[in-house]
């Protein structure tokens, strides 16, 4: 057990440093590695595993609502990001711009894309003509670049993958329509496939994405309190479609403008999974999405019979998947490895289990231990994976609520601030000036406008005004 | 009638224009759109999926051979590029380099990956220190950008889309077979989901990859005689572990530097697809890998009852990839566009049909009629399938075969690529001027020195000293 300890021990606590609980956990479950270009990571298979895994899932939800991928080019010309100058101001300061091609200097510089819009709208004018081209619901994963000063694994590089869904309709019913479920499949796949609680709600003027008429949110919370902005649907209305010309010829015979939608995720998603279900002994995956949902620890291998059945108890657990540890280090070394990748159960089988015809289940979550005869096996880890799946989710569930406050007036709102982080639901007057007062006063930002509103008080948290809406604020990420 | 004919008449036909042909299916059955970026490809959902279905399939095979994918960044430093001297005087010349971040100029500028040998290099060199980390077996999937100066749908375009390979190894032995069984899991991959014979080589000294000691090729025979590389696999020996420092110490604690291998296939398979079972009407996809197998469509489809008979099939076959055409066009032009989407099989289901419980079951690339009984129609379909993927690579096999000659002498050489294209098998002194004379004189390339070798003649085709090896030449993509 003295590698187990050591092993574990090389993590820092998360009640000592959460900053690095957070690295510690994303380099020794070997997650990612810093390459030796600033600020862009290498996805180890660790890593990269989590992301198929949610590329998978999500990709499954998205087609189930009619969505179709497609590729576009990964560079913009200059002049095409202009185009929309609300977006380039959010973009430009930020981009890569490539100007060389080959041995030439190029006539347009163009940019690696931080974000597609401006492509895909280039693309839609060329292929939207008439109401029957309409709906467009595309997607497509891919990685984008944004030049980031301060970069973090998952949660901020200069590269990193995502999807990006980008949608034409011919109404604006419909793209508000297409934006509210897009946020609700993402809302479905971090509770139902990632165990994480979100809230759902609208973005400020403020804090939504350039250019969009409307920015939705799930945001959820993590281990320490801090949010964690999770997924993100705009609706454009037609303000893409017209400073690009998306035009078509509806059935009453007329020329219309299209109205346009844009949906992401990334491989934040990753960081939201560390920080929500983590621990002081590494990650802690749920069932439905760990690559590896269960290893198997063969104890005393080198004894007769014990590797076999090891093997055999892996193909007892075939439907799962399911990998036995061969490798010549101590079971300890083992157990402290299985949870350090938090990988949800591991059996534990030795010669006096053999003997039993029984083995050992081992949660990571609640490292509760159950004794099993090997013939029940495979009911039993089929019941206990939906269960630990549940239980994740409860927990987090428990916690987001935990920590979530009401703050009726101003001194209740900064006092919390002070002692704690966690979310605070307040009253807002609906103005500018008071979300940046509060922001440039008390470091914390509206996190969303909640669809499920509830009323705190009768005025703005910060002017005392009357209140028009209860938003949720907090310190991010 | 009227528009089937009409779309059709659309496709320029290949005995008369073999690149308009090309063309023409590429755009007519929405598979790419030309972006308006030069050199840049829209990948459209028909194009896409049969990407997404490329990835799922190769990626499978992959996996059973251990393979783990990471993610590596998208840039890579001019200096780090640099160390691999024999590497970069391959792509210097047609990199896409960036030379600002946001609004600073970079110190050291970065080119857009052309290929990752130098990242994983890179990389390699700080994750394998001892034996106990070896072999690493490496992909990512992801896309690359060359400045090309001619470009053409999925064959040649200034970014495209690939998987690449990059592994290390302790032995020069276990670098080798690592590097030829990836090529047999192309030919394979190749052969049996996309129903495509290729012949297996080796690249001679002047057509292999910078820096490799030895790569190997499949290589594909399209409609018009010209052939396509359609996968390679390169064994690096420890060229590059000695560039870029990639050493560990062995079992007998010695200090020894890493064997290398890389392997690439990319869309340009889709390219082969096309050329190699397309017709005159469009594409044709293998069943296995069509992204829809079956197109059902309703005749008659406004009489009561037809379109739900459609669905009731649809639901008979949901074990298969089907989808009802419900569109309001006429049957004639729905059959012409599952013919040009190259969907294996249409039903066509009518009232008279309806009335006889039948069905007609048609087959894309023989257009065989197969009249059948609604009940038995699950049955058949899992019968035709198959078949029709075994027909489809026996009749490129055929192709192969029948283009493929042998010329034991100068004159014969001389006189058949002046008649025509196809593999000419014919004997080589092994000398590398030989080579460039063929290509200067000809117009004809080595495609590769296949593993089975046959003696032709015992003298070389060009310079007439005796022979070493027997070499495939063509003209190719």
């Amino acid at each position: 057990m003295a590698e187990q300890k050591k092993l574990v021990a090389e993590i820092t606590s998360m009640e000592e440093d959460f900053a690095q609980w957070y690295t510690d956990v994303v380099i020794k479950a070997g997650l990612i590695a810093y390459s030796n270009i600033k600020g862009f990571m290498v996805y180890k298979p660790a890593g990269y595993a989590i992301w198929e895994a949610v590329q998978k899932h999500l990709d499954a939800r998205f087609k189930a609502t009619g969505v179709e991928n497609v590729y576009l080019p990964m560079v913009i010309p200059e002049n095409l990001l202009n185009q929309e100058k609300d977006l380039v101001e959010g973009f430009a300061p930020e981009v890569a711009w490539v100007t060389h091609g080959g041995q030439e200097e190029l006539t347009e510089r163009i940019c690696v894309r931080p974000t597609s819009e401006t492509l895909f709208s280039d693309f839609y004018k060329d292929e939207v003509h008439s109401y029957r081209d309409l709906p467009k619901v595309y997607n497509q994963w891919c990685s984008v670049v944004r030049w980031e000063k301060e970069t973090r694994p998952f949660l901020r590089s200069r590269e990193f993958m995502w999807q990006e869904g980008h949608t034409v309709h011919a109404t604006a019913e419909e793209a508000q329509e297409r934006t509210e479920q897009m946020l609700n499949v993402y809302a479905d796949f971090c509770a139902e496939d990632l165990a994480i609680p979100t809230i759902k709600g609208q973005k400020t003027e403020k804090e939504k994405f350039a250019g969009a008429i409307a920015t939705y949110t799930i945001e959820a919370l993590m281990h320490d309190g801090r949010a964690l902005q999770s997924g993100t649907s705009h609706n454009f209305g037609s303000d893409f479609a017209k400073a690009y010309g998306i035009q078509f010829t509806d059935k009453d015979n007329k020329l219309k403008y299209a109205y346009q939608t844009s949906w992401g995720l990334s491989t934040r998603i990753i960081g939201a999974l560390i920080m929500v279900h983590g621990d002081n002994s590494g990650l802690v995956l749920p069932p439905k999405i760990a690559p590896t949902q269960i290893t198997i620890i063969p104890i005393q291998q080198r004894k007769a019979g014990v590797l076999e059945k090891a093997r055999e108890i892996a193909d007892l657990l075939k439907d799962f998947r399911v990998k036995v540890d061969e490798t010549d280090k101590s079971p300890g070394f083992k157990f402290a490895e299985q949870e350090m990748h938090g990988i949800p159960l591991r059996v534990e089988i030795g010669p006096r289990d053999i003997a039993e015809n029984k083995c050992i289940i081992v949660r990571r979550d609640t490292r509760e231990k159950i004794s099993c005869s090997i013939d029940e096996l495979p009911e039993k880890v089929a019941a206990i994976l939906p269960q630990m799946q549940q239980d994740m989710y409860d927990r987090a569930k428990a916690h987001l609520e935990a920590n979530t406050f009401a703050a009726p007036d101003k001194e209740t709102f900064v006092s919390h601030f002070e002692n704690q982080l966690g979310f605070v639901k307040a009253m807002w007057c609906g103005c500018r000036e008071c979300e940046e007062k509060i922001k440039e006063e008390y470091g914390v930002t509206s996190r969303c406008i909640p669809f499920k509103q509830e009323k705190i008080a009768d005025t703005c948290v910060y002017c005392g005004k009357p209140a028009t809406k209860m938003v949720y604020w907090g310190k991010a990420y």
